[in-house]
């Protein structure tokens, strides 16, 4: 046991072209390997800031309080609905995929009276379905994904933020899986709370959390929130609108973020390294280039996988630039596939959950492999892995299609 | 703003000999830079595995649940609590130092009746205390620290464990700073839970907490569990007895980490690779050895300050290895002096909170700073700063008594 357990790590090469975690960009693993600094040194503060300047550049928003969660995305969305909702308040999620199931089951924990509304798989939500809704449960706030990968469906957000302002609602939008890759807009689209990852289109491991609050989704928080301030902890058990956590407490990751930068936990060094060279590149590149770039690639990959002679599911209009669901041709066992192309090609894609398990496999274009010949590559081993099974792909038919795409 | 924000990351070399977080091991800053791969890629899996492996022999433990929560050393302690305790739950925290106030208020936060008993800082408790307590307060759980970085006590575990046992309460214990360089022994103290961090004693980043449950721990928790099974959550939110958080659940994070691999957060992969070196650095020293090795440095610096002609805080019998707390002389600006230190040599050392807030630093040897040139350079350039303070230090004093402790 310990000899195995004791090896060096030894990972395999694989090229990551599922829907998430990709493949991290090298830069960005160059960034993590530097050393540590304290977490009250004068360099660690300016980190710190400019990681805050770096992501309102690509949440594309003004709001003073962008900065990072330590924990995967997911924490991310749960700090944001554990600060936001109290115990009974309403909330209306709109459910189009796996994800917006989790924001349901999410907040159901934090208590809040939780209402959906749902599409079916692979579509979007019209404005108005959800301004109905809004209207009928009156929620403090509406709780929606933007990209899903569950079903590749990207929803758009500018007609729901209006929507959110007119009935004086709170909007709070997850975009772990759409943001750096699809536009996004917070302070354009009146979103007041934002939540991503690194781990999808910003080209970064999984472990760290952005995330941006407007002013006045800070002032709900503010209004709730208990700052350990010095060494004793508030200890007004009794009020009901104490936040339930203090991991996930965005008044106390404000208020360590701020200019007082009051203790919390203890940052996780590594991965703010991380974020910040997520950051750091996609701004160098320009966001609207990287936004350009997921659409490039995203669009040849579609294309190749038809020129395979392959369907694709759900409304592609409506799709994210950064996955697309590829239906699995009759006779082929899905998941048997898939590992021959990670057995043979040392590439990865995607199997599907609920509605869709079994019928898709799911192709990502994102981050460091929203790249030519990541796509070229999957398609050429994917055009293997079907004729193994008897397909009757067009010979070269996928690459050929995506080489148009780029000519 | 963003010429200066998108510079490339230069840190600044520093030797951390605060109270943590410290200088990571190199070896584990290289283990981070590995490539990721898929969540579900085999590899994957055995690294769990492996992972898990390792951390029962650091905690010496045989229980099946010994994993990773994707977070600071914070999250771990949250992890344990909301999971163990339901809302009404008394708990019993005995409180000897600032991060027994954090559990205590945490404990609060996830709706439990907290008691606690106190001891001054710089004191551990007598077993006696304990029990008076628990057979006055009969909690379900009693939640203490081992290592109390703000006063550098070591709660002796074994006569607690035996008490908790005797009493049929469960037993959780933050190893956050002591798991590596102080003796623990789950299994033969009866401890149930215990959590810790990578930033001290084993020589990585902060950001991921290691954990461990006993059967008893883990029927608590599982008959509080709903597992996401596949796509749609459990919708079952009339359980007053329901786990208040989807990413601390930690009955959901057994799920993951278990032969089902059910999902749950993505794994911060670059941070299973370092919490996996870590373990595998320890386990290979050997757990005694690297105990030891903690022991010999944390002696040496203990005698260097006092061979400076400093005094030392709290009940050296009771004291940490690895953390060391010396009053500041008389005169001496001891937030200056820090800067100093940090500015002319590049090494830093703690300040500290509440009572002893401008009383004493905090000097860490731990992780791979425990080591005789970081303790001797420390000791070399602390006596260089108190010389220019007009402190009459004892000319190469602090150096010589470190040096015979090794000799």
């Amino acid at each position: 046991m310990v000899s195995r357990a004791t090896a060096e790590l030894d990972v395999p090469p694989r090229l990551l072209m599922g829907p998430g975690p990709i493949t991290v960009d090298p830069r960005v693993l160059r960034a993590m390997s530097a050393q540590l600094v304290g977490q009250f040194d004068p360099f660690m503060t300016t980190t710190m800031n400019e990681t805050m300047e770096l992501y309102r550049a690509v949440f594309r928003t003004d709001n003073e309080q962008t900065f990072l969660v330590d924990g995967t995305s997911r924490a991310g969305i749960e700090a944001a609905l554990v600060s936001l909702l109290e115990p009974g308040d309403r909330v209306l999620v709109p459910v189009f995929g796996r994800f917006g199931h989790l924001l349901q089951e999410i907040a159901a924990r934090c208590g809040a009276e939780v209402h959906t509304v749902e599409v079916p798989w692979g579509e979007v939500f019209a404005p108005e379905a959800v301004e109905d809704a809004v209207v009928r449960v009156r929620p403090k706030l509406v709780a929606l994904v933007q990209g899903d990968t569950s079903t590749t469906m990207c929803q758009p957000l500018a007609g729901i933020g209006e929507i959110c302002r007119r009935h004086d609602v709170l909007l709070y939008c997850d975009a772990t899986a759409s943001l750096g890759g699809n536009p996004f807009e917070a302070d354009a689209w009146g979103i007041d709370v934002a939540t991503a990852g690194l781990q999808k289109c910003l080209g970064g491991p999984s472990g760290s959390a952005p995330v941006t609050l407007s002013p006045r989704a800070v002032e709900v928080i503010d209004a709730r929130a208990h700052v350990e301030a010095g060494i004793r902890s508030d200890q007004d058990t009794d009020r009901g609108t104490r936040i339930a956590s203090n991991y996930l407490d965005l008044g106390q990751i404000m208020a360590y973020w701020g200019p007082r930068r009051l203790n919390h936990h203890t940052e996780a060094g590594s991965m703010l390294y991380a974020a910040r060279e997520c950051a750091r590149l996609l701004v160098a590149e320009g966001v609207d280039a990287a936004v350009a770039r997921h659409e490039l690639h995203g669009r040849a990959m579609l294309e190749g996988v038809r020129g395979l002679g392959l369907a694709v599911f759900g409304d592609v209009a409506h799709k994210m630039t950064n996955v697309v669901a590829v239906e699995i041709p009759d006779g082929v066992p899905g998941d048997a596939a898939r590992n021959a192309l990670l057995e043979d090609f040392g590439i990865e894609i995607g199997t599907s959950f609920g509605p869709l398990a079994g019928r898709v496999w799911r192709i990502g274009t994102m981050g460091y492999n929203a790249r030519r010949d990541a796509v070229l590559t999957t398609l050429a081993a994917l055009e293997q892995v079907l004729r193994g099974y008897g397909v009757p792909v067009t010979a070269g038919g996928g690459v050929c299609a995506a080489r148009e795409v780029y000519a």
